[in-house]
């Protein structure tokens, strides 16, 4: 397909859309990018703002009619590559689909539009006594958190968007909604369309409805930080509190370079040294429990006393500089990018996974940032690279390789969170083999025949 | 297809299996049916027994070449006919692939083939201190569970197959082995193929191993039934429960029918009325706290005091009886078998939904049993229907018919856990709408374009 629409592709948008489709230079380039490291990729030729499903159709349909890609686009917060228009087409931009549309108090769910994002959903649930745990770094919007599969820092008490979307209405390239799962918590009816869209990266079509599990604000909320002399100390505190099966709510690790950051980004005074930052959610008797429990197994790998956050604000306050490590570290290099890292191994491997890849970096003399959400046994490396640098850029991705490597001997794989994009592709195949491949192939192939969905984008 | 084989298959089955390989009457007709109410099909041509991979892809490639269905057979424990030879074929009997092939305790999951029994595995794993919760009734292979997307008494704290199920390998059309997923807790790797395959009841492939999620035996465990003079009172109490976000690990009703039957089946002693029928997993403090929380609300219900059962023997014996309530109600009209529904509604809807199904059923005159996973909101009515009466059959089709109808316009799905088969093709398409079918009929045709796998179920 070519990289430049025709003139008729261009005029029959304008005409289906007017005003809310541009052409403006600025407004394409900030839709042709996402926060991954830069790759030099021209912008789409258009972005069409969707205001409604049937505006959705009616993109689906004139790109299917004229074959030209389609890109959604949520939040612009996806660090893999995925917004990038690598065949051109058009950004169909759906934060203006950011109606909560129902809230189910009684059957702790609720149904938004693609455009909501995490903490608008949480805001509008404040009264209800509800809350939606997932939370990756950014304020992403829920369709894109579907489309990424994302997590956070609560998955490994809440599950991740695998596990929390009941129900979706998309628009797959037939351009006519389709509406996969219901309100039910739990169904054995036909094939799996909510697990196969989430995660689909825009690459079979258009989510535009979610409906999504909530869960009851916990009575209790404590969060802690406990210091380590050592990253194996804290690498291996965490695996023991997960082996326990200790139902902890966030279980997070920065290494001391990365608290350092955040110290001189949020204003906090950690101390600079490895830490693990966690939170505890039940009733009180059983988060005195649990907080028992995790206290014993910390002080075991020589872990400091723990540093309680008492109040929400104080709690709101560490979640947020948590949240803005990435930014953090960025600024610890002025001009930098971060080619992140996103394997997830399995808890026993974590140590040795990790560990490795810590020496592996140190070795190579770039700087980088670590954060994990290591209860999950999924951590991240972001290698801070001068973007203009070739070299730099091939050592990033050596280390990448090496690490995802290390994390597929391990029984892991390349991508606790972040998903595939541009930037995973090969990751994909290293991992899922020749015929794990062929089946994805021929699930694109069957719902994308065109390939107009996100062409590039998880399978090359 | 033809429903005989022809000779030349027969014979390359032969050449192939040799004693793997059955064509004998009634090997054949005990593999050609499963635990639904009987339907008038012929038995598969052939039972092959399969005792490796191997032999599934070299089954898989010689029904491909000679254009032969082939029908997965785990225990046979299925409800929907998904066993049923409706367009000949042969059965692939995996019961032989039997091994729990690894556990590691460290990583809270184990590796099994696919005839490996629920109960099976759990003998494994008991000198481990873990356990699998998924419990559909019968003692059901492990991969018959999987591709039912199967649950049971459990899934209301702990989840269904698809939450627990972490990798697969599959045989697809290409008769070539896949692997599905790893061994991590959370992937964004890629489309997720083994939700795709996990409640696919063998039409995409066949599964041959499966990495299972595990669970640490909770350090306390109570179990209570309590007695409720209505049905309703029983409903209310489960519903506030639930919405109160209580951890209840096991949340299930029997009418008062069906506890007469479960009493007469199994010896016990319990009251005559609706019950709930609970069990409590945590801490002996959280467990305190729970069953707490659960009498105060059972109490305003009007529920009566709790029965424990106190040590494991006793618990054992009560779960026992709720496994065995299909075979107990069979037992209370000679003869009979049972058309069950398995609608699954959200949570709020549950009394409504329940209660007018209820008053239909009583309505018919038709003798039922009635039993739910009332926790997630999913029930079983067993209409108990003379085979041979086709105006019984035919009542027992409408009062389904009209309880699905029923669950759908609440939001809810219909099938909970024993999946589609032949005998809910049709509420599946009332529940998907032509776009969803559309999209379903797109993935079988792709990953099985010839339509060797188990034709003729969960898609007409």
């Amino acid at each position: 397909m070519p990289l430049s629409a025709s003139p008729a592709f261009l005029a029959a948008l304008r005409q289906c859309f007017g005003d809310q489709c541009s052409t403006a230079l600025a407004v394409r380039e900030q839709h042709g990018r996402d926060e991954s490291a830069y790759i030099d990729v021209p912008p789409p030729v258009a972005v069409v703002y969707a205001e409604s499903s049937a505006d959705v159709c009616a993109a689906v349909q004139l790109c299917a009619a004229h074959q030209v890609p389609l890109i959604p686009y949520g939040a612009g917060s996806s660090l893999e590559g995925q917004l990038l228009a690598l065949h051109g087409g058009i950004s169909l931009d759906l934060s203006r689909m950011n109606r909560v549309l129902a809230i189910y108090p009684d059957d702790l769910c609720a149904t938004v539009q693609p455009g909501v994002t995490r903490m608008q959903l949480n805001a509008a649930l404040r009264d209800q006594g509800l809350f939606f745990p997932i939370d990756p770094g950014a304020d992403a919007s829920l369709g894109g958190m579907a489309a990424t599969r994302a997590s956070g820092t609560n998955a490994v008490r809440y599950g991740t968007m695998r596990d929390n979307v009941l129900a979706l209405e998309v628009v797959p390239a037939s351009g006519v909604p389709a509406r996969t799962g219901t309100r039910a918590r739990k169904s054995s009816a036909g094939y799996d369309l909510t697990r196969l869209y989430v995660g689909s990266e825009g690459t079979l079509g258009v989510i535009t409805e979610l409906t999504l599990r909530l869960y009851p604000l916990p009575e209790a909320v404590a969060a802690a930080v406990c210091s380590f002399a050592t990253l194996e100390a804290a690498v291996r505190s965490t695996i023991a509190i997960i082996q326990m099966g200790i139902p902890i709510a966030r279980c997070e690790l920065l290494d001391a370079a990365t608290v350092r950051a955040v110290n001189a980004y949020a204003g906090l005074g950690l101390r600079a040294e490895a830490l693990l930052l966690m939170e505890f959610h039940g009733s009180p008797a059983g988060v005195r429990e649990q907080t028992e429990l995790v206290q014993a197994i910390c002080a075991e790998h020589q872990g400091s006393a723990f540093d309680w956050a008492d109040t929400p604000e104080q709690r709101s306050r560490l979640w947020h500089a948590r949240h803005h490590a990435y930014f953090a570290a960025l600024q610890t290099r002025p001009g930098c990018r971060a080619i992140t890292t996103d394997a997830c191994v399995p808890i026993s491997r974590l140590a040795d996974c990790l560990l490795a890849s810590v020496a592996d970096a140190e070795a190579s003399g770039l700087p980088y940032f670590l954060v994990g959400h290591v209860g999950d046994g999924n951590f991240h490396f972001g290698y801070l690279i001068d973007p203009h640098s070739a070299a730099e850029r091939a050592q990033a991705e050596v280390l990448n390789q090496r690490l995802v490597a290390r994390a597929l001997a391990l029984g892991g794989t390349c991508s606790g969170e972040h998903g595939v994009g541009l930037h995973k592709i090969e990751f994909l195949q290293q991992e899922c083999g020749p015929e794990g491949i062929a089946l994805m192939r021929a699930l694109k192939q069957a719902l994308d025949p065109q390939g107009i969905f996100n062409p590039g984008k998880v399978l090359s």
